[in-house]
């Protein structure tokens, strides 16, 4: 029998870097391939941002509690969100959708629906795709084409010894949004209509069912005439983006724990499930918030930016990666992240 | 209850124009959308092209007889094949893959060698994708980007009364590969090792399982200073692509049987099979030849062309589609294209 290496034993990550290590670049127009949040393309003048993401039912989303709408919303957001966090702005989507025959043509309406509202809200046209039957349940792969300018583009290896760590809004309200969805649903279980009582929780629900790109935030960077130095966006947990960060950008950080945006209703609903609130701004997934990094020298402009938190620094490699706590201790920052390839 | 319209009602082309029909472009960048091979947008200087496929288990192929390699090939030069329909030459691709925990790392980077070898070949570079679990089978997203000559893209709309109808290669025979490796299925049912003869009928299965896209074609065109009026690659079949170029352009057509290019294996399989060969050529998916049309004034120009045969010329709306048999009876040309949602 031929060898046989399972795909656990790589991780996602992993596995993607070992697919493709030995890939060469041929065209001058290709700027940057694999490796970013998009791929960097230069057609002359604007500069070509190319990403796309697969969604599948049963991994990435639930129909018993997500509305197709919101699906649509977020399925078109998290690909805006991947250009902005390369300081670009999305233009264009193409949508492709594998279907089975339980679906409706209703249904298929309603998800449309979300994505054009997405694209209205964003100033982005939908130009293509591919609908296909599916054996089994909803697949959505959507690519999100947009333009950056050649000198403002930002990767995630940019990053330098005394840089200023910044993160926009605040963070883990989505993954407790996904645990609340996931109690109700075994609470409900067997039961037709899933019509739980969300009070007071609405702002988990948002950010996890129709979250937002930070087109702002861009838009605020610009303004203030600042480029990061690197940046991404945070979709699999904060741990996990940093140290893509450091690794790519050949640095370490230092992360302070009381510095971390939380929102109440986060932290109410930490306690609540007895969860540490930190262990869940840190790792939970779907934030699509965005870190960055900026020189030392603009920290007064950063630290009066509406919507931004300065939460720490970068350092020189060998210092490493850690989280200082609100007792002064330091804990290694350790990718935790939502990885479906290991679930 | 609320309505519910099942998708089979209105067929994918009906479902897509469905849901697309309420686009509005808004971008001076987005030159041409939902509804050719490609989009078209200006990114000044070059035109950017974009177009994707979804492919799936089950419903675009089967494992039992497709190897992972050429698996690989075919879903990348099946959309390199998209961009040479419009005239344009392919440069990036990105590649989302879903995946079941029975696939090996091995498996995978069979996959991948067969898209490297087609990148290779065709001179692409593989700049991005996302990998993720998948509950079911193999789901395969690809999308690729190329570049056109804002003069020189060719799109299906631009098709005129006595314009010459031209195909590259020969139709018919990737259907008749696919026939031939679903019955072996067939018969090897049960057993182990999938190991049937297939000598003699070699050409058929390479047209299935190992396409090409007709760069050639494109290079010889171009070279003689011909820029169609109208073009597609024929995937679905020369029947349902031929409408669609007449539908869009608001043209007819005269196809003659006996001018439809057809390769031996092909007829003899026919034969073997009992099938009518013509209905195989006109209606048979995935031959990836190109279909296009050119002015009267360059038929001494194609007509010496290799790989390029005349089969017929377009006419004003009101004459219909129709396909002149050889005894000069006329049949309606009907759309019985392979359409994977209505199966």
């Amino acid at each position: 029998m031929s060898k046989r290496t399972e795909i656990a034993t790589l991780g996602e990550f992993g596995l993607i870097r070992h697919l493709t290590e030995k890939i060469e670049l041929k065209n001058e127009s290709t700027v940057k391939g694999v490796g970013d949040d998009a791929a960097v393309l230069d057609y002359k003048e604007k500069q070509v941002l190319v990403t796309t993401d697969l969604l599948l039912e049963g991994i990435h989303f639930d129909l018993t509690y997500v509305p197709l709408k919101h699906l649509g919303y977020k399925s078109a957001v998290v690909n805006f969100s991947d250009i902005y966090a390369m300081n670009g702005k999305p233009k264009q989507i193409t949508v492709s959708l594998g279907i089975s025959k339980r679906f409706s043509v209703e249904e298929l309406e309603e998800f449309y629906s979300g994505l054009q509202l997405a694209c209205d809200i964003y100033g982005v046209d939908i130009v293509g795709g591919d609908t296909s039957a599916s054996l089994t349940g909803l697949c959505i792969s959507i690519t999100c084409i947009g333009e950056g300018e050649k000198e403002k583009i930002v990767t995630r290896n940019g990053a330098k010894d005394t840089d200023l760590v910044c993160v926009s809004g605040d963070l883990g309200a989505a993954y407790m949004g996904l645990q609340l969805l996931e109690r109700e649903k075994r609470v409900f279980k067997g039961e037709k209509e899933f019509t739980p009582d969300f009070t007071g929780k609405e702002y988990l629900l948002e950010r996890q069912l129709k979250p937002e790109a930070r087109k702002d935030i861009i838009e605020l960077l610009d303004k203030a005439g600042i480029v990061p130095t690197s940046m991404m966006d945070i979709s699999d947990g904060l741990s996990s983006e940093l140290l893509h960060i450091s690794k790519q950008s050949n640095v370490g950080c230092r992360i302070y724990e009381d510095r971390i945006p939380i929102d109440y209703q986060t932290a109410a609903m930490a306690e609540q499930f007895n969860m540490n609130l930190s262990t869940a701004a840190l790792n939970g997934g779907e934030d699509y918030e965005l870190l960055f990094t900026v020189p030392l020298t603009v920290h007064d402009k950063v630290s009066e930016m509406k919507g931004v938190k300065v939460i720490g620094h970068i350092t020189r490699p060998e210092l490493g990666n850690y989280l200082v706590g609100r007792d002064g201790g330091e804990v290694e920052l350790k990718a935790q992240g939502w990885n479906s390839l290991n679930e």
